[in-house]
């Protein structure tokens, strides 16, 4: 079948469900984006596995964030405890929840729940030097393929533990989207207005070691972190193994956008799940052409986003699958 | 417990948990307003049911609708045997579904998937009188009551299906918004230009029987539909039983309008679920003065977006009563 033959089959089938044409709104898109992934008429989509993966940063030594360094360790246990919202989310919606040490300080995880694969144990801070070397970008990449393309997940999302990792992602926003790096910063997980003034003058001088900086390799590289590499690099071996990407919030779609500009038809598998309320996120959407589901205000991160529109997805192919059609039902058309 | 003491301990819990302080944006609200309507800070949310009204309606005659009447016939048989998006949505989302005969032209459904509640086989025309006596009004609303609070669901939706319903509805709201008739006028099922012509020249004249009408009972009697007046109906009994009430797009939004013009209270437990694509529907919204959670371009009806948040608002409750607390998980504060 061409591809103009797979549209016009796949717009047939949509139309000739009972209901008036185009009344399902974005649910219609979402099914016939989920098809054209699968290349199926009758796409598949059953399982869910949300992959958080945590690292810490060399740059939130400089005051950045609102917490301490040490709540990223502490925060990967309580995903290990089950206690965290990416947990509780995850239960509801029916999606299965992994853990990935990517670089925490202190050390390996001795619970079950974790899975250890540090790069190391935090970044070097980006104001002094490159976050990464490359190196480690490339195993952090490589690392984060591997579970990408693991399991056999119909879809997958990622989230991301780390403190000082709005700081990460801003700054690689700013080189990859060109927008004003004022324009990108806000408050991360709660700043006042003194922590947002330290944050814009730290994220000023760290960027500006690299002005005119666009490689999306050498981006991730000078300001991490291992999580967002890894969440790139799992973006990118899900897509090659023709998955639905569920992308979060304002860190994961910084890290998509890195996947993007890496390969750019790992776009077509991603599904965009809310507009986070940090301010930068719309400029990385923007760079994406994409459209969220959600506008909840949410700034959490740890995928929750992402495990919020599971269903809304799962509901839109059962749509194309088990919809009964005008011809199957008996029911008339327009006048 | 005063309600002041109540809202602090409600938001000490929310604040409390493993999350910055409204990292959850409008998840938290939604996680509140259940808590303030079962009045409890451990709210029970396990079970939802939609119930599909449905009915014809006189005005249907003069083309106000691209779909024929017997559609709404048609279509009642399509939920019985499972094969709407309201059916293919419930499964997904774990609703229950039932479908009530409100007055649908053509007689008694002789399918037990079907109650039959009929006022009529379809309303009266709203162009020429009354589309339905006082008597059948208060009938379809004591029906809807009874409906609203019998059962043990924790929540519960009301969809309908009516050709013509979006004249009705729209009439509705002119008389209890006071909009311009036709900034609320839309296509509905899908009108062309030429019937959305007809539509606004048909509504203009059965709301000029009426000038300056306001009052939600008269306003009910004068414009129909039974499915109206019975998810109002519903709407009222559901929120004197205290169950969260998930409201739909325009029609039942319309519905929820009188319900709640009847009785103030009864907003406390409604949840806006969509803004429908159908223009007349931010009206009805601000007048009510909800934000809904989704924007999807959906106009379908049937319950199918109330459906949708379902998962959203159970997410939101169990983040109240499942998630960690900063001090349960050792997770340090602010710094």
């Amino acid at each position: 079948m061409t591809d103009q033959d797979f549209e016009a089959a796949l717009a047939a089938r949509i139309d000739g469900k009972t209901k008036p044409q185009g009344a399902l709104g974005r649910i219609e898109a979402l099914a016939a984006q989920v098809a054209r992934v699968q290349q199926t008429l009758t796409p598949r989509l059953q399982s869910c596995c949300l992959t958080i993966f945590a690292a810490d940063h060399g740059i939130a030594r400089h005051g950045v964030s609102a917490y301490p360094s040490e709540v990223t360790r502490q925060m990967v246990l309580n995903f290990a405890a089950g206690g965290a919202a990416a947990n509780v989310f995850c239960k509801v919606n029916d999606v299965a929840l992994q853990v990935v040490n990517s670089g925490v300080i202190g050390g390996r995880f001795l619970v079950p729940e974790v899975r250890n694969l540090p790069i190391a144990e935090g970044t070097a801070c980006s104001l002094e030097g490159p976050a990464m070397t490359r190196a480690q970008r490339d195993a952090a990449l490589a690392a984060g393929r591997d579970i990408g393309q693991e399991g056999a997940w119909d879809a997958v999302a990622f989230g991301e533990m780390g403190i000082g990792n709005t700081s990460a992602a801003t700054l690689i926003a700013h080189a990859l989207t060109g927008s004003e790096l004022d324009a990108l910063i806000g408050r991360g997980t709660g700043l006042d207005d003194a922590g947002l003034a330290t944050k814009r003058r730290v994220l000023g001088q760290a960027a500006a070691r690299r002005p005119g900086l666009t490689d999306p390799d050498e981006a991730l590289a000078e300001f991490g972190g291992f999580e967002i590499a890894m969440i790139a690099g799992a973006m990118l071996g899900a897509a090659e193994a023709r998955r639905i990407i569920l992308v979060d919030g304002f860190i994961a779609t910084a890290a998509a956008l890195i996947a993007v500009r890496m390969e750019p038809m790992c776009r077509d598998a991603m599904i965009f799940a809310h507009r986070s309320a940090e301010p930068g996120h719309q400029a990385i959407l923007d760079a994406l052409q994409a459209e969220p589901l959600l506008d909840l205000g949410l700034r959490l991160g740890e995928g929750t986003g992402a495990v919020l529109v599971w269903p809304m997805v799962k509901s839109a192919v059962a749509m194309l699958n088990d919809m009964a059609s005008f011809d199957s039902a008996g029911v008339s058309g327009r006048v």
